[in-house]
């Protein structure tokens, strides 16, 4: 099964991306962590700690290897079968969870981040899972990562929206554009919803089939972004909650046939 | 002045360059404000209709009509002075505010937004400023603008920043970048601070003569956020901080030769 986690800035992807990667790697032998994000934050998350897994190669460096192998052999290439095991090199492993950058910091004004996007792309269409692997991707906030189709082939683009109209908005364009890529589940997810009505104003704005479930605001979150480490403890509601969410992820899209 | 709002996705840009601009535009007969972001809501902020600003052209057509002129000429163009006067048309006028937005919603796997980038940096240096004009520009979320160079050229990088380790550490890894574009003047303003405890873990992890202010926390913007329209009012704690900031930002940036 492979996920990817998107919506507007700041509605939590990181935190509901890396408890997910937590919460299935309780039951699954393989899940990777992947930080599709410049910017983003999900090593940590999983308990990884900021100054590895930025030191960490990212996985952009492959397709250097790859461009090398191929020099003068044309423009495209195909990821082999043998790339699981090259893979295994850009993974930083703890227990099941395998975690993989996109791309490493660049200087200002260096150049975008195009060729990491599009080589992600490969490299998550050419993993072969086992029928119980799960991918989960954290993408970069806001809706660039879908006009360049990074996430296409997916088996489900999940949006984490909160009580605002600017989140809702952001979520239904990520819908409109993930289906112009081909991803037909599109699901959404409440964050930081503090009361009734906030909960009443997602419910009237999102269909209410995809709407996967709800997490209440939780003061852990803001709590502990001041120190490092993990954040979200699985006694908290944010946890409890998005294990009733995986539940139905399994139920909706993990029974299928990719 | 020409100045640009970035820092981690959620930390506030939008509300704060949105209000900045509504701040200089009451002693400043032209404010440009500039949203760079294609998710971005910097017009519904500065009381621009979201429909409306949906609607108007962005000004990467402009490049479209000027690549269409110069058909034949080679691959390079400088926008002459006469570009003020072609902007007029595409600028959305509240007040003494013009609005600009960078580039329209793409389908997804259309492109990426680099020619946007790439352009509006182009205007953005193009724009002949009278010496009471100022240009607020609301970066994308995160850093992928700053290694495509969109900013360069602006008097001042504002980084906002919220208490937490994952927003410090974008925001000093902005002021990284911008140094790498010759953006030399970089300051940070402190956002949704609720406790003294925040107050001083802010404090702690940025040069104290680089923030420009701390904005407290206020449930103004939640309580508005499910609203259409202005969300900040110029009673509230977060406008009043502000008229402080700006008031540095003229002392520090706007007296200077531009």
């Amino acid at each position: 099964m492979k996920l990817a986690i998107s919506g507007k800035g700041g509605v939590g992807k990181t935190t509901i991306a890396s408890t997910l990667v937590r919460i299935f790697a309780e039951d699954h032998p393989r899940v990777f962590a992947i930080d599709a994000d410049p910017d983003a934050c999900l090593a940590q998350g999983v308990g990884i700690e900021r100054q590895v897994a930025q030191e960490h190669r990212p996985v952009i460096e492959l397709k250097e290897i790859i461009d090398a192998k191929n020099a003068g052999g044309g423009a495209f290439f195909t990821l082999n079968p043998d790339v699981d095991e090259i893979l295994e090199e850009y993974c930083l492993k703890k227990d099941n969870i395998n975690f993989l950058r996109m791309g490493g910091l660049k200087k200002g004004g260096e150049a975008c981040y195009c060729k990491e996007n599009s080589f992600l792309n490969s490299v998550v269409n050419s993993l072969l899972l086992d029928r119980n692997d799960v991918v989960i991707l954290d993408m970069g906030a806001g809706i660039e990562h879908l006009s360049r189709g990074t996430a296409r082939g997916v088996d489900a683009m999940l949006v984490v929206v909160e009580p605002s109209l600017n989140s809702v908005g952001t979520a239904l364009q990520v819908k409109k554009m993930s289906e112009d890529l081909g991803i037909n589940r599109v699901y959404f997810i409440g964050n930081k919803v503090r009361t009734e009505k906030e909960k009443e104003f997602l419910s009237s704005k999102l269909p209410q089939d995809l709407l996967l479930g709800i997490i209440p605001y939780d003061d852990e979150a803001v709590d502990t972004a001041m120190e490092d480490g993990v954040a979200i403890s699985p006694q908290g509601i944010i946890y409890k909650t998005l294990k009733e969410i995986k539940k139905r992820l399994e139920e909706e899209v993990g029974n299928r046939d990719i």
